[in-house]
């Protein structure tokens, strides 16, 4: 699994220089992209080899990060064996559909047969799929490799610690970041050179984006399978961990005398850096896409004589991303002298400055990008509302951090208001944390609905209009409102990186037992961390919601240009369509509860086997006997393998059925297009039950942990109390709340808007 | 507070013979109504006169009984006033915008002036209210009163003890359901002769129906108060008693040292019966005039010379619900000798058995209903349709009620396993429990999905066709399937009242400290109590989802008529109107956060003034001391009055605003009816939302409380177990879910629904 630096140099100059002129002959654009991909993965090899030249501390320590190497190298394998069978059987049915479906007056003109487009479209699908998956991988990579250093370096200073941890996640950011946009590059580039767009007779690069949109279905199918099957993993692991250590016996967290405690620390990697990175890879890819085919088709309406600007504008956006996140990571240095800083210093604050740079160079870049690649003679201010709209986005951005950390940090009220409810026990604990966390949805919602309006304003009077003189720019309008979004992705990708690695790290020093001084270093990093997570789950689910509203109107004119009907709406009053949406919401509702049942069962597993082991083994609360900690690894793997197949096999299977069903008694009532509506409000119904739910899922989960720790802190009567007990159990209540459930729906979202795209062609 | 029957028989006479005057005037269909509710109301005071005979028990038993009552009466006294005060203020908005508005080209031509229009719509809500208030009263009146006497009978016999809950339970039942229909049958009439409706010049019937829909929006406002305030009060008292009671100290439930146990007692009355009859009463009348404006619109389409069969038509179906429910009530017998029957005798299959007689008695006069008035030569088989129709709404109603009770009933495996869960400990009941709640909706939306397109289709292809040959019957299908659905409402009713009787019974019994054995029947009365609760909610949400649907049609009627466009579609890919759905469902969240918070708060007042009474007065564990139940009493009124208002204000305010703040943005982009057209996406994405957060509310409520009643009978430990203690924890949880935001939920929808049809007029 060792990597050498130097071949993968070799590797990349070869990929470099082929892709090269193939950049070249679609666009100088494309050739810019290409540049700055290619000096940021130089740039994340330098992290890693900055990173891997840390010592990996006393033996103790390596052989608990083998312990957890090992399990979570065995579980992305066997995890990534099932779910790549899984998308060789949907590869082959895409291939069926496509291979059957009728093509489109325009692919006919284009001389795109049925075969070349179902060829296209599945190895689209599966190139997506596999760097999704490579996106896990090298989230998982870094993160078993510098566990052990940070633990090893909070020894010495808590500074050099926190900028480890944070280089390490920078490294997978970047990488992720660079895949996404490396991967829509070259693909869109082949294929404007292999189906010669543009030149007569040939496919109109505007119509071009449309073919990537397999690369976004096999990301996010790819992504919600593994963050389900991680998901479970890490939680069931965590709850069982907690049930009978915290609560029954009254040890600490990762105490090497509880036997579920390498399984928890093995979660940490394949549930939140593993499924993370597919799920970041999964958010930028179908965004990139999404707005990709809104700027074709807008520059198609418009007549824009040179389009590939607004084509590849979203390429550029996230080229800068990389630049302006790297010197984000770069700002949180090391001191020479570790004594200089106290220990005391407040790590959130040092991240928030990272973040604060990182966000006024990307406003920067933001309005260069715009001038450069939107100005168009037919409206010469159009850029400058384009502008505005990325604005809106960071904006965005920034509110949805600001509120995600309002509800979850224990310096504010609501945090705090939920702590005292857990002295009155652990029912109004709980009572609480549901209000808390159904009361957060609230001002996200209006922040995206005011981001939503006020960014298709700007768009619609940008001065853009179609041949009859009506504003077209609206929908481009929300579309670089939502890159202006995730226009530091890579640096809040970094910050969400951060997060499992320092929980490891914490876990690594307690199982070592170290002393309290470098405990208390790695309490900080963590507590920092479980905030972090947090706001990037928010910053997520803003950026689904929008990409969502994007996916949606390039579905409707897919449907229009197959069924050579016009779709121009999704009218609600008509009952089929009302019962689509009903549907939809349910879907969210049912997959929520799958979900996290799965993490509630396997649990239940993990509990009765740790119990078995301290009824069977009294030495090892002595210390005089080692627990058997591979058996609950075992448990764990099995059951979350097993478990994630249900709810995913809803989500891909309910829109296609449902699809299906009201395409046949349309055709049997008259109403030709009733199964692509149906299926659009079920994707509409399903994206705003699906944020809400995610909100309201991830911020409880992520009050009750805070409220636990603000009373570890020894608020309330401290670790031990009633009150304490009464937080645990909201904690663990929490858990598959913000780390099994929540995150997998902002990807189901994306996922149930790139499945309907694909399989548009069987709703007709 | 005593009512003498004898001044009730004549002041009935009297207003009969008035009513019957107007009636005849306006049609004989209006006669056949007003006998039926007035014999409804002899067999009803006929139910009180034989419950008030029967006896109230020792001395100790009608002490505790007239704690109950005082408390009781005295806070409906108290919220009462303030929602009357509230109902004022509203009145004379709704005034001063009907004042203000412009009128329809129709209310000019029929020479129904601006004045007379506002007034009538005042009068109208002003009507609503009050009789839903009465309707509330009168649900607490009998029950205040029935309970002490099925505490003394369950010392006799079981099936006395029953026959007595069911008996009261049917009063209140049949006064409500008398009650809608009269007052809707009263308010139509007088309107027809006052405003000489179908002479030349004046009026056409067929519009007459939407004059009626302030009587609904003013139930619905009561409604949603009653539900409130009572829910928050009962639930309160409830998880407070138990936290401090059962899980600190122990004790049983209701057992007499516990100072919460007579606030527990009177929540039942305010909180179930109160709540529940302005609840029931509100939806009966909700869809009631739903389907009348539907059936005239459809009437006027067709061009059916004779409308009043179609208008009338849910009129005459309430009133046979009202004879075959009160064939259902008394087919609920007791036995001459007491001996002959075991109290071991299953209760439910005693009120089962009598829900069947009532569903096929049901099915007959719906039958009959259908031939004798939609039968018109135009489509001469259409009422075979509509019947068919009424057939679907009365087996989706029972499968609702299956529905609920498999996934609330210890019998079958869902409670079953959450019970299990709960052997694991408190965490990971809860994440069963909220699982368990998300799942169990999906079988009713599929049901509610089946119901709603096939009605529409039966009603489509019913012969009835527009003038221009359109088939036009599909919505009145929907609205003769949701007529079904609630053909039994009266005995549904009663089941559902029976429960909190059976509760306050078995308090009673508790409380004055009765022999085992007497506990024991009333303990197997609540048990059934509290699945007949949870299937009547599940009842409940079905038929809310129904006639909110048909209230959006009709408001778009409405606002089309005032605007003079077309108003056909709600098209949800327009930005404003996706924005309004993500508010809508917001609004959902928002609203059940602080429902459930306004319980958690006041609970944990209770707690704390529970354990102080336990710290002060160390007699009352040894029952030297009493404890002061006024104390708590007093917390409880006066926090669920202040804490109702602001999830009301919500409901009420933030429709408003939202109209009112799109249609200035739609004035100002060009978008004529933008405000309407985004209250209507929030009003529908509402509705879903609201079906599916009601089905997961109750359904979990109800799951996690007999679970452990299940546990409490022996299983997984029994009683003071630590599995109990997680159960426990699990249905204080589930108390806020079931009994204050799920049942505030439906009657927040149907408000919704109503609120937008009178308010119209500002959104424009």
């Amino acid at each position: 699994m060792r990597i050498n630096p130097r071949a993968l140099i070799i590797l990349s100059l070869l990929v470099f220089s082929g892709v090269l002129y193939v950049g070249a002959s679609t666009s100088p654009i494309v050739v810019f992209v290409f540049c700055i991909c290619t000096l940021s993965l130089f740039f994340s090899l330098y992290l890693t080899k900055w990173v891997l030249a840390k010592d990996e501390g006393p033996p103790e320590m390596s052989e608990i990060s083998d312990a957890i190497r090992d399990g979570a190298e065995g579980f992305f394998r066997t995890q990534y064996g099932t779910i790549s069978k899984m998308a060789c059987i949907l590869a082959f049915v895409i291939l069926g559909i496509y291979l059957f479906r009728t093509t489109t007056p325009q692919q006919e003109a284009s001389g795109l047969g049925r075969a070349t487009s179902a060829y296209i479209t599945v190895a689209s699908f599966l190139l997506g799929a596999l760097c999704s998956g490579i996106a896990g991988f090298v989230g998982m990579w870094v993160s078993v490799r510098a566990n052990v250093r940070v633990s090893s370096a909070a020894r010495r200073s808590a500074r050099e610690a926190l900028q480890i941890a944070v280089r390490a996640g920078g490294f997978s950011a970047i990488v992720v970041v660079c895949m996404a946009v490396f991967g829509v590059a070259i693909l869109y580039s082949t294929f404007y050179v292999w189906l010669g767009v543009d030149s007569p007779g040939s496919m109109k690069v505007t119509d071009l984006p449309l073919l990537l949109v397999g690369y976004g279905f096999g990301a996010s199918f790819v992504a919600l399978f593994a963050q389900l099957g991680g998901g479970i993993y890490t939680k069931a692991a965590d709850v069982g961990a907690d049930l009978v250590g915290k609560v029954e016996q009254g040890i600490p967290e990762d105490d090497p005398r509880n036997p579920a405690v390498i399984a928890d620390l093995v979660g940490d990697n394949v549930g939140d850096c593993a499924a993370r990175g597919a799920d970041l890879f999964e958010s930028i890819a179908a965004e990139i896409i999404s707005a990709m085919i809104l700027g074709g088709t807008m520059a198609q309406r418009c007549k824009i004589e040179d389009p590939s600007g607004f084509i590849l504008f979203p390429l550029v956006v996230h080229s800068f991303d990389l630049v302006v996140s790297s010197v984000g990571i770069l700002s949180i240095r090391g001191t020479r002298d570790p004594g200089l800083i106290s220990p005391i210093e407040d790590p959130m604050s040092i991240m928030q400055k990272g973040y604060s740079i990182t966000i006024m160079l990307a406003v920067l870049t933001f309005g260069v990008s715009t001038r450069w690649l939107l100005y168009t003679e037919q409206a010469p201010s159009a850029w400058l509302n384009f502008a505005l709209c990325g604005l809106v986005g960071i904006i965005t951005a920034y509110a949805f951090v600001w509120i995600s950390k309002y509800y979850t940090d224990y310096k504010h009220e609501p945090v705090r208001l939920l702590a005292l409810s857990s002295s009155t026990g652990h029912g109004t604990n709980i009572i609480a944390g549901v209000s808390l966390g159904m009361e957060s949805t609230a001002l996200p919602v209006l922040v995206i609905s005011v981001a939503i309006i006020s960014a298709y304003w700007l768009g619609q009077t940008s001065g853009l209009v179609d041949e009859s003189g009506n504003p077209t720019g609206g929908l481009f309008g929300t579309a670089v409102a939502t890159m202006g979004m995730l226009s530091t992705a890579g640096y809040v990708l970094t910050m969400d990186m951060f997060g499992p690695i320092a929980d490891n790290a914490g876990g690594i020093v307690e199982m070592s037992q170290q002393p309290e001084s470098v405990r208390e270093i790695t309490d900080v990093l963590d507590a920092v961390g479980n905030t972090t997570k947090a706001t990037t789950k928010g910053f997520a689910i803003g950026s689904a919601a929008l990409a969502s509203f994007l996916l949606f109107s390039a579905y409707m004119d897919e449907v229009a240009s197959f069924a050579q009907i016009p779709f121009k709406e999704v009218d609600i009053a008509v009952p089929e369509i009302f019962v689509g949406g009903l549907l939809g919401s349910m879907l969210i509702f049912l997959f929520s509860a799958w979900a996290c049942s799965a993490v509630g069962k396997t649990a239940q597993e993990v509990v009765n086997e740790v119990r078995r082991q301290f009824i069977e083994r009294p030495g090892i609360m002595d210390y005089k006997e080692k627990p058997d900690y591979g058996r609950c690894v075992a448990i764990v793997a099995s059951a979350s393998l097993r478990e994630m197949i249900r709810p995913g096999a809803l989500a891909i299977i309910s829109p296609m059925a449902v699809g299906v069903i009201f395409r046949i008694l349309g055709h049997s009532t008259g109403q030709p297009l009733l199964g692509a509506k149906v299926v659009a409000s079920l994707l509409m119904f399903a994206t705003v039950a699906g944020i809400l739910m995610a909100l309201f899922l991830n911020t409880a989960g992520g009050a009750w942990d805070n409220a636990k720790k603000y009373i570890e802190t020894g608020a309330l009567g401290g670790k031990g109390s009633e009150s304490h007990k009464a937080a645990v159990t909201g904690d663990t209540v929490g858990d598959p709340f913000k780390d099994t459930a929540g995150p997998s729906l902002h990807v189901l979202i994306k996922m149930l808007a790139t499945i309907t795209l694909v399989m548009a062609p069987i709703f007709l």
